[in-house]
């Protein structure tokens, strides 16, 4: 049998075929296109499905369950609260099944579905104990534990991004100070690149930036290639503070593996070397013989797709 | 049937026979007396479990198993190390086994076994998604997730008063800066008000401290009740730092029920009223329907023991 893993974004709605092996068979895609209705929304998931499940030579008959990734606030089978889609307490699993026909479906968050994705069919090679973190826009993080996904009794746990790491420090946009995510971002390593510039005006950074037309997150670590003290100290600074949000969800959890994602780990062991450090360091387990791995994410974009696909799994 | 639980301590060995209700039937107990070696300390354990196991009018034939709650890391069978009891890479399991039978044993964290005595059988009431965080000498934390506790691959797990909630903020014991547990345990709560009193010789405090003979935990709150201004600033402080680390958990985890105990949450609802508050506000989950519960810890140290003992339950 094969089922159904939708990817639900503010940008794009992905739907995948998905083999028991957890391979993609065959995807198909839509722009979301904010503003537009729930309805509307739900039509074109259900295009894209079967789409999806026709390119992939099958019929709905194949299809033995279907899984929703979101943003937002899932409960049971009710989407309560997106924010970037406009969603208030929206019934997704019978909007659904009235498309798609009456077969089994799973809704989760989408950092959750990405962490499952990871776990089970990505570097977590089937992992029990997991922990994917996205640095993106965002810090994004989803937790596997026994096998199953942390949502806690709300559907909204797992929510690590947003764990306070500096008490009264930078304003993050929940609302709360000194998040992990304000520091640990793509977006923050873009903020704290661009004070560092302004107060180094000799910085071979304003020459990369002028090459490149804007501040990104490549420009630090570019820019400390080029053996640039202040890039240097950007990037230091910033480790650490990703360091330091990933050291507490060690001394949290201990997973066997922990997962980082995002445009950012594109500097592979430049960043991760680092973080393995401190981390080394700095855990409460010192002396255990069994220690949490810290990886590169492998599935990029589809580890969402195939964590919806494969939310059957962990029911 | 009957278990027994045994709470191994840096002080005492407390060992209980325990009903099936998660009612303590007997309790017996022996100082810890350190130095000493592993197997006098495991004769004693033996001594005590016995002792309780006669004075509840039973013989070894009516217990089922045995549960020992521990300080340190725990793998399976082994005590793999326990810094303030000098033990490394002790076979708990077996060692037990030869003083009380061939009964099942189950070995855990002392702070996980409070958890899981709590959730099970204090004000968890069964609850299987739950965190104890106890506010002592240092911030412990126990978490129960699907019934299970999160020890992760390495029996090392739960570990959230190591949470830096300060990046490069005070010293912790632990080696990191900024650790939770530098800021809200008791001890913390004593260093702060030590602070606020050497920078204001006319606050209140002075006086109470004069007549209690030390600064404690209480010594603020005692303050902030006869309306002193710079005990006020203290407790509020104090109360802002364990908010930030309590925020945190339910955004990771999102539990039914945490608990909060320790000496200091005799204060009860002056202590609870404003993390709530503050919980309310700043936690991630602002558009569910379902929230954690805040509330204080019910069993005291009776928690490890009966948590010790009905460790059978979450295998």
């Amino acid at each position: 049998m094969f089922t159904i893993g939708i990817d639900l974004g503010g940008t794009n709605i992905v739907a995948a075929v998905v083999d028991e092996k957890y391979n993609i068979v065959e995807k198909a895609k839509t722009p979301t296109a904010m503003p537009r209705t729930p309805e509307e929304i739900f039509d074109d998931i259900a295009r894209v499905s079967k789409e999806a499940v026709e390119k992939a030579g099958l019929t709905m008959a194949d299809i033995s369950s279907i899984g929703l990734g979101t943003p937002g606030t899932v409960n049971g089978g009710i989407i309560e609260y997106a924010n970037n889609l406009g969603f208030d307490h929206i019934p997704a699993e019978a909007m659904l099944k009235e498309r798609l026909g009456d077969l089994p479906v799973y809704i989760e968050n989408d950092a959750n579905c990405a962490a499952l994705g990871e776990a089970y069919a990505g570097c977590g090679n089937g992992s029990k104990n997991f922990i994917a973190v996205t640095l993106g826009t965002g810090v994004g993080s989803g937790i596997i534990v026994d096998g199953k996904i942390v949502s806690g009794v709300n559907h909204a746990g797992g929510e690590c991004g947003h764990m306070v790491i500096v008490v009264d420090g930078v304003p993050c946009t929940c609302g709360r100070r000194g998040c992990w995510e304000a520091y640990a971002s793509a977006t923050a390593l873009i903020n704290q690149t661009k004070a560092a510039m302004e107060k180094h005006p000799d910085s071979i950074m304003h020459e990369l930036v002028k090459e490149e037309g804007a501040v990104t997150g490549r420009t630090a670590f570019d820019g400390m290639r080029r053996k640039d003290a202040v890039a240097v100290k950007v990037v230091e600074n910033y480790i650490k503070y990703i360091a330091a949000g990933v050291t507490n969800l060690v001394n949290a959890f201990q997973p066997e593996i922990l997962c980082i994602g995002g445009g950012i780990c594109n500097e592979g062991e430049t960043l991760l070397r680092p973080i393995r450090r401190y981390v080394e360091a700095e855990r409460y387990s010192v002396y255990s013989t069994v220690q949490t791995q810290i990886v590169k994410a492998e599935l990029g974009n589809d580890a969402g797709i195939i964590g919806a696909a494969i939310l059957y799994e962990v029911q």
